[in-house]
């Protein structure tokens, strides 16, 4: 018999209780070859759902993550500086395994903290950093391994797309869902991170480089929030056979790695167009395996912990191998391309409501060939305003960006218009 | 730098020149610690899309699995028994990796095979032989690991669900989709095992195994197939609000494992009503992780091969630990329990058109105190009888078995009533 791991947790909220659970339970698979012995906080008097009084107690997680009778540290602190990349530096600099959910660490600091282990022996895992419990670390690094990954796209942020079905489902604006995210604690009380779309573009960071055997290029990431998303919008869209969801999609192309999170409108029968409320999604394109989708929760205690225990597994069992996939030394620092931008487009505009505005419209979106698809006129006025949403044909969004323009020097609209991408959806027969 | 491991394949049909292909494409991952040295197939001559003349022909599979030289084998033979299991046995029996796609030989001698597996080091690995391209082995046996699994659900059967697909949108008979499914190669000349179920049957040993942490039972798996499926059903689901799916099932219940596969009605917001075509797909749900879906293609040489080509990776890493998640040892005997035979169902009924059938059937639902929550008549014949449909409220499917049976003897129908259940769709919310 081997002696078991012994594992600390450094950070006690929901996930970090959620995962202590997992080793309370006896029926449990994480006891067989791992033990709980120590755990850190803040805050050691905050009470909470399990007794960790049995535990070795830590007020430093630096000093849980340095003490070697800890086999495997578990970070859940979260932010990509300070105590959170301390603890992971000092348990990768001794060699122990790191075990962390932190996307934005990861996001930024994933090549050295990899430098790190390569150089120690240390191990690192970070499936629940991305998509809850729905596994597409490993899938993209495990199961994808031996093809050719040509895209991914996904629903990565549950927050935004809570608003989003609640806002389509409820007939309720942005601010009045957000502000009832925030209320029940699913959106926090800054809430940039999430609907900005930051947190889609750390987890994009990170997909994108297993799927395509790069290095983490956060800052590559082309990022737009769902703040600007109306109940117009939503409205329009599904009137039009579309729902809009954000997505952040990574892309192989000619020069390079494309990256972007954004709302987009999808066609109702986009693979990822039914994943509602919390729920994350991800759909890999790869040669020769075709096209593959994974959907689940992706947030929470349950989902994240889960995560979290198949990571302490994979450790016990002595799979954990290259976190990226590869070795370091063969993670190009892929070449930037710029993302697609040519599709069909949808544009929502607040006109005046008087002869001849439609065709001021439609004159500058000629202008720069650009073919109108189909037009809707709802029937509600803001003021002297009324909204109009168009779809276009296939075009450059460059040149649909300067008729937006044009059309805003003309002076027929109260704002400037907005633009959001109609994503394809796939063939899925045999030929799919 | 290490030897590369010598990766030998038996069986070159379309999956085995996929996986020749992989290798063949020098960009790919597969040679950067693998190199296939030999192949074997029935008859040498016969065309191929590879040129094997480079690697070491073998005229039997049996004497490539035994080559000390050959350190991964990979069969691709078919069949629970004779060459294939030969095959299995002798890669096995000598400590090498073997890697399959034969669900049959799985779900039938899995058990046998992991033991000689461990008694010699050599390691078993099958993720082709589920689910195509969807990495379905692997999520349940790494990513679900820790937690404690309830159920799984899928379409695991690609014939099926494009026959019932094509059945629905092109509004065709099933034996006219079948022999064009034929014509086309996506369906055998004998098509018992796809559309009696049996394929998917076999496939659901595997993931119950897995998921539940049992052995494979096959003959515990209550089936039925698609072949009793009528236009009319279809037809008459859809017009109810569902579609018709071959549904394979395994679930825990107090008394222990059960598994079924047969057609059942899904809502339109079931997680598994939109995999259309040749599509696979699987829906676990798990504590604490809660319900996860994959969707992929689910057969063919490119998404099949992928699977392969992730074992070889597996193995190349030093990933492969035990084929079904853990020792044969810990792997239970699972009680076996009756598949949960209660909820609300589907009746089709070819009835007889005159006044007071309708009350006759009634009566019959009546007297077994089933309540009948919609109803509809087809406006077409079948000579005197006309087709009527129902859908029940909450009952026992032994009660309304019985029902069908006093409706049939009571004389007013030309046929035994035909019986589907519908599945419950699943909240997807945050709580979900």
């Amino acid at each position: 018999m081997t002696e078991k791991l012994r594992v600390g947790i450094a950070g006690l909220g929901t996930v970090g209780v959620g995962v202590a659970k997992l080793f309370a339970n006896p029926d449990g698979r994480l006891n067989e070859k791992l033990v709980l012995t120590a755990v850190s906080a803040r805050n050691k008097d905050r009470p909470r759902a399990i007794d960790f009084s049995t535990y070795r107690w830590f007020d430093s997680a630096e000093a849980l993550a340095a003490d070697p009778e800890i086999d495997v540290v578990i970070e859940l602190i979260g932010g990509a500086e300070g105590v959170a990349k301390n603890v992971a530096e000092a348990a990768l600099g001794r060699g122990a395994a790191l075990i962390t959910a932190n996307k934005a660490l990861i996001a930024a600091h994933g090549a050295e903290l990899v430098a790190i282990a390569e150089r120690t022996g240390g191990k690192l895992l970070f499936e629940a950093a991305v998509g809850g419990g729905v596994p597409m670390v490993k899938a993209l690094r495990d199961s994808v391994a031996g093809c050719h990954a040509k895209s991914v796209a996904g629903i990565l942020n549950g927050t935004c797309n809570f608003i989003l079905t609640e806002m389509e489902t409820g007939g309720r604006t942005f601010a009045d869902v957000l502000s009832e995210a925030q209320r029940l604690g699913y959106a926090e009380a800054d809430p940039t991170t999430d609907v900005g779309g930051w947190d889609a573009a750390h987890k994009l960071a990170i997909l994108a480089a297993i799927a395509f055997g790069a290095r983490p290029d956060l800052e590559h990431v082309r990022v737009e929030g769902i703040d600007n998303v109306t109940l117009t919008d939503i409205r329009m869209a599904s009137k039009l056979g579309y729902r809009i969801k954000l997505i952040a999609r990574g892309l192989v192309t000619a020069e390079g790695v494309a990256m972007q999170v954004g709302p987009a409108l999808l066609g109702m029968d986009h693979p990822l167009v039914n994943v509602s409320g919390s729920l994350n999604a991800l759909v890999a394109d790869a040669d020769p395996l075709g096209q593959l989708t994974f959907i689940g929760r992706g947030a929470g205690e349950g989902p994240t912990a889960a995560s979290v225990a198949s990571d302490l597994i994979d450790v016990a069992e002595g799979r954990a191998a290259h976190a990226f996939g590869r070795p370091l030394a063969q993670l190009a620092a892929a070449p930037r391309a710029a993302p697609v931008e040519r599709g069909r487009y949808y544009m929502r505009l607040l006109v005046e409501d008087r002869p001849g505005v439609v065709a001021a419209v439609s004159d500058r979106l000629a202008h720069e060939e650009i073919s109108i698809e189909s037009f809707l006129q709802m029937p509600v006025h803001e003021g002297p305003f009324v909204p109009i949403v168009l779809t276009t044909q296939t075009c450059a969004r460059a040149a649909l960006a300067r008729a937006a323009k044009a059309i805003e020097d003309a002076g027929v609209v109260a704002e400037a218009p907005a633009i959001m991408p109609i994503e394809e959806s796939r063939n899925r027969g045999w030929g799919a």
